[in-house]
């Protein structure tokens, strides 16, 4: 039976990811996971306005995106509790750059993209930041064929009205294959 | 080790969505892993601009995102390989309506939001569709507490390079609390 539950978001779970960006000259992360794609060159992450990093995307224009692996789980929750007002969440993290001189990536993180701001869309309470995709970064553990396996990042994914954090399950069926056997029928 | 592997978006995995429309007055689905989350009223689905369903998303300015089961992944897997252009998909489903009339729903879908369009980004081989959530409706089998539990809705989990349709796995940390014990450091 169907229940009308109002108008809720419910497009999760979403993956985890930690948003880095540079703030008065020093790295700050955040956890974000109301993320999206936008199209294969760009993504786009959702930042309440309140957040200390808004200011630091906008003045730079440049933020990273990384996947923490659910070993770092405490770390992640803990860069969504703490504002960078408050505390160095810089000093968390080992970080590094790529071309991009204002998006400090996370060596601990498995994945990790640099990405130039395109546009902001401006909703009532949050600045929606799509960013073009400049440089992504993959521990060469998490390859396979020059593609990045899942399986081997341990994202952590989220859902939010009940806050939880799942693991990724196991793969179970092939894309664009699966569902040939109903063509013709 | 760190490998640049090109401006590769990794921003996965996304759940899998089935897109409902109505295209010349018939319901029509398609799958759409790109996806994302605005703010709490908000989603985004990009949707390359040679889709059939593009055209009756523009003229009617509703659409619905209908979240399959694992159990569904062929029918949902289809959806992705056949054009409306082409195949009825309409008939595959039984299809469900809101307060939205040019919004189908998929009634083997346990989750169901019904959206208003509300504004379009124009990629450059996308649209990248912006709804307001209008009504979510959910199987009673999937609530706990009167919130989705997503443990109980098997959701299909997408990465794209190489094709995988993944499971969700468990639950293992509490969200805005498992960090708290970092705090004060």
């Amino acid at each position: 039976m169907k229940e009308n539950i109002g108008p809720k978001n419910a497009l999760y779970p979403l993956p985890v990811t930690l948003v880095g960006s540079l703030v008065d000259g020093k790295p700050n992360y955040i956890t974000i996971a109301h993320v999206g794609i936008v199209d294969l060159a760009h993504l786009s992450v959702s930042m309440a306005k309140v957040h200390y990093s808004n200011a630091g995307i906008r003045e730079n224009g440049e933020f990273s995106v990384n996947l923490p692996p659910t070993g770092l789980v405490k770390e992640t929750d803990y860069c969504g509790l703490v504002s960078g007002r408050k505390a160095d969440k810089g000093s968390l993290f080992e970080a590094f750059y790529g071309v991009l001189e204002n998006a400090p990536m996370i060596r601990e993180c498995p994945v990790n993209m640099a990405c130039r701001l395109e546009q902001t869309l401006d909703m009532p309470k949050h600045d929606v930041f799509i960013g073009e995709i400049v440089e992504t970064f993959c521990d060469t553990e998490v390859l396979a064929g020059g593609n990045v396996d899942f399986s081997r990042v341990h994202p952590i994914l989220f859902a939010m009205y009940d806050r939880s954090y799942f693991e990724l399950g196991g793969r179970f069926a092939d894309a664009w294959s699966c569902g040939k056997e109903l063509m013709g029928k």
